[in-house]
């Protein structure tokens, strides 16, 4: 039993109505329409994969959906055991109300059907996300989307940059940048001039941050004009980047960025730690990994150079969460954000929990965001958040600190939403 | 008090047998012959001469046992607090009937007579074999071992390769291949035929693995035929190697190892991290220690290279597992192994462990292997992974998601035993 | 509720009078005046900055006491949740018969008035030495500073060495040092005249510790004395060093004073892993960071060379803690040292606390030092710790490993004070 302290800490956070600050929400179509959406998020097709089921029963092309969730469902015996099965467990019964120990090759074609039944209803979007607590959620938007067909007061847009930042070298990324900003790219100036005519779209459309993943050996570094004309020019002529130049253009467009979210006043979520494309045969998605080597000391010119600017900072490494720490308890434009990913379990969340509410500003800290790709999952990752959450609150604030569990919650909701409001000015 | 749940479930992961994964016994003397071959293990002689006991006083050349003893037991009071000290008692009052609260100057001679009356009696190994529940031990054997004179059902040979990894130089070591391959080594091809005939012995002789401990700056990197093929002839002329040559040597041979455990369908166990003699005058296998700045993307390129291959990985920094537990959950080919050394206190194992069973398919964790170089540890090592698993499961599992004890310890059970059978073929 | 285990161990720890191994008291002021020397602390004033308090608020020339500190408590809301804000509460309610639940605009000049009435009794320092059970305070001494004028049985001298190490290139350094050495820097071998000359005085007035700070990419080497010679010369005529001079010269002068701390019998404290001015225009104090990767390793010849010295180390990062654990258990020369600046939080003490004393010699472990500043603050720093230290020894050794309360509590007085007196030689 958790201790009932506990079970009431956590029942009073389920009831704060929540603004997610991190999805990949695709606004046209947000929820799932059948349970192969779910099961095919790459937290489950990945561990699948990794437990065994070949990438081509997974990914055969023109795969009904419903035996999809047969090859899936064969598999997730071996699952049973992690955090992310525990999502999928807790959405099917809250949501569908499957009421079985586990998902089996008996059950599994009821629970389709009754998700397919819930899933079907012509207002399951307004359900599932009054069913969340879900107010407000903030999307994941390629920088050429034109962000129309959808209210960005519920669903609300944010740019994101890896291809503005990373592959400026593929011809199809720079024509998507001219077709998006009208402007032709020529040089430094005209790059600039382009990313402006984003930002200008975006805020226009009620954009409330910018966004960006990065890989653990980038360094934020100024770039001057010149290097930049140089290099550019190169792009532009079709000639292959030196990866010294590379990492100069990288460098140049990250900070041109920075210098964007000054002037249109956004906040810039920085993911730290990422390599892409590490299992080369892994399933769609599932082929990200980290190195633990990383850290914030490569964002120290950033952090100074831009003290208007607020920085979000999620990290992949659990390793780097004590530097997060410390650098948000010493710089004032740098907050924590979330729990990422492959740090985005209980064992983990924990410690970081712990840590940043024993040393970060109570405002300063984005408790949590849910990353997801379908609306049915804020539910079960927020609640696994709110209850290593409400843990902490009842052991190091309630019993040891001695605070009212008033106080406590009000600790929990200023991390949970308020921050959330305040920080990206939204709500 | 534990919790009752907690020591129910202990008591049942009591019960399970064993085959143990990784040990370095010596088949033909694997249990002590007296109390100074327990006092004589590395854990307890470096941290009595880290304590201050001068290695000449433990490593004095003719010194009986019962010298030996009374020279360690007087440092003894030093580390009580130690967690190797703890495996001590427990064995002491297991196996020999010890009753002391501490093993101090006034008790330490009925304990050697009392162990000396049990280790001496014939049929000992077969009795702390079955007090420990170990119906198999892995082994670390030379590549050179003859592999005969024990049943290798019950002590399952093992193929140890740091010495053609890293040590091929030595003309010692040529001449070991030399004799155990029947080959001269001339070239790359006569190098990897020499290997072949290693692997066709240890496979019909009934080795279970590969195995082979790393430094933490290693890296895996395919080497061409060409290059290996001037490195090699190198050697075999006596020229001292560049360190250039010496990485492309060792990789060489780490990576047709590799292609190996492909054609004899043996995992490979990696053990990843280790500095060997760092504190030069340390006491014998008192001197290794580590670099935390290590990372699994070292071993990208294998991973990658070799599906066919199952990878059990151990690592020595615990700021590595997270790593271990994220290309554990993304490779089909990566496992998690046990809690190596410097990690294998309670401390680190414990987080883990929880990390490990949130994260990785169930299906993927070989849960603990003992290490030991005598019979006796295994008891009280394989106890203290047992009372940390049975807090985790009774924690994370039976209390926060409501599992059936039974299930939780079909869980404990398949971390514990099922999964050595089926990764490695044995049982 | 603590479990009354925990009470009552923790009730027993608070009893030990205590020696503190490090603090940056000066003896000549040695409490604070009013609260904004508390306030004026650089842990509130960088978390204050950070939340939002410009640092012209804060450190505005002129500024006087009581408006310094409305100004902090206006701030200090945003910090309620943060571990040192339960250090103030805990001074203030215990030192100043405070009885608010938080510090407010409407109680802190109350709070103001009877703090001063406390800290200007005339035998405030006396008084608040008894209260917090401090029998000694080992300083943090500049190399020429006269160590005169103060008991230095209570307030014990320790050489801080960075001036010496890192900075000799600045005129005004070599300045002091001339100064005090009254011996003139004309190469390798006067500076090592000075050094000793700098020994001398120190030990001779009561010294027992050498000390110093580090950043994470500093590697010991012996120099030679004719390299250290060239760039000592460069130093003496005002040329400007190269990166590689530079390093040459730190590198040498360390060693030197490790062959000082040999002949004058002097521990050696390393406080490894800071990055000065990272936040450069952070408030006084509040600019210094950290970078993970850093290991120990980097002093693997120190330790080598000099295995008459004791080396009680700090880590910054908790990442290096296991590092710490390690090197400890291994070297006899090396001990762990406290919880250090941005890993002085109960989340990563509780780790490190456990996992030392999981693996080290009890011998080998000074268990906490305040690092404080001013008198005021060694009992809300010292009660965190025992605390934590209460509750590891609860869990771990009380009900895990079945010790007797008595036992316990002989390691807990063990880690906070036997090992001071005996590792520096006081008390």
């Amino acid at each position: 039993m958790l201790s009932q302290l506990e079970e009431r800490l956590v029942a009073e956070l389920n009831r704060i109505p929540l603004i997610d600050p991190h999805s990949h929400i695709n606004p046209a179509v947000p929820s799932s329409k059948t349970l192969a959406d779910i099961l095919g998020y790459h937290y489950f097709t990945e561990l699948a994969h990794s437990a065994g089921l070949p990438k081509v029963r997974i990914e055969e092309p023109g795969l009904n959906p419903r035996e999809k969730v047969a090859r899936l469902v064969a598999k997730l015996p071996d699952l049973e055991n992690t955090i992310q099965y525990e999502w999928l467990l807790e959405m099917c019964r809250r949501l569908f109300g499957f009421q079985g120990e586990t998902i089996t090759s008996a059950n599994w074609e009821a629970l389709y059907d009754a998700s397919l039944a819930k899933l079907s209803q012509p207002d399951w979007e307004t359900r599932v996300l009054a069913e969340s607590g879900l107010e407000g959620v903030f999307l994941t938007n390629d920088f050429d989307d034109p962000l129309e067909g959808f209210d960005t007061q519920r669903y609300i847009p944010c740019l994101r940059t890896d291809d503005l930042v990373f592959h400026l070298e593929k011809p199809d990324v720079r024509e998507r940048l001219g077709a998006a900003s009208k402007i032709d790219l020529s040089g430094a100036s005209s790059l600039k001039k382009s990313l402006g005519v984003l930002f200008e779209h975006f805020k226009r459309r009620g954009a409330k941050a910018c966004a960006i993943s990065l890989p653990p050996d980038f360094t934020s570094e100024p770039v001057s004009s010149a290097t930049a004309e140089g290099v550019i020019d190169g792009v532009v002529r079709g000639r292959s980047l030196t990866p010294d130049e590379r990492r100069s253009l990288s460098s140049f467009v990250f900070w041109s960025l920075s210098e964007f979210c000054v002037e249109y006043k956004l906040p810039f979520d920085l993911m730290i730690g990422v390599n892409r494309r590490v299992y080369e045969d892994g399933v769609y998605q599932g082929q990200d990994l980290f190195d633990q080597r990383c850290s914030l000391i490569q964002y120290r010119k950033l952090f100074n150079a831009f003290p208007q600017v607020t920085f979000p900072i999620s990290v992949l490494s659990h390793g780097v969460n004590q530097e997060l720490v410390s650098y948000s308890w010493i710089f004032p434009n740098v907050v924590t954000n979330g729990h990422w990913w492959y740090s985005n379990i209980p064992a983990y969340i924990e410690l970081d929990c712990r840590s940043r509410l024993e040393a970060v500003p109570q405002t300063k800290q984005i408790g949590y965001y849910s990353d997801m790709y379908k609306l049915e999952f804020a539910l079960p990752k927020f609640n696994m958040y709110r209850r290593v959450l409400g843990g902490v609150l009842a052991r190091d604030f309630v019993t040891a600190r001695r605070w009212s569990e008033e106080r406590a919650l009000r600790l929990g909701k200023m991390v949970l939403r308020d921050n959330v409001e305040r920080i990206f000015g939204v709500g």
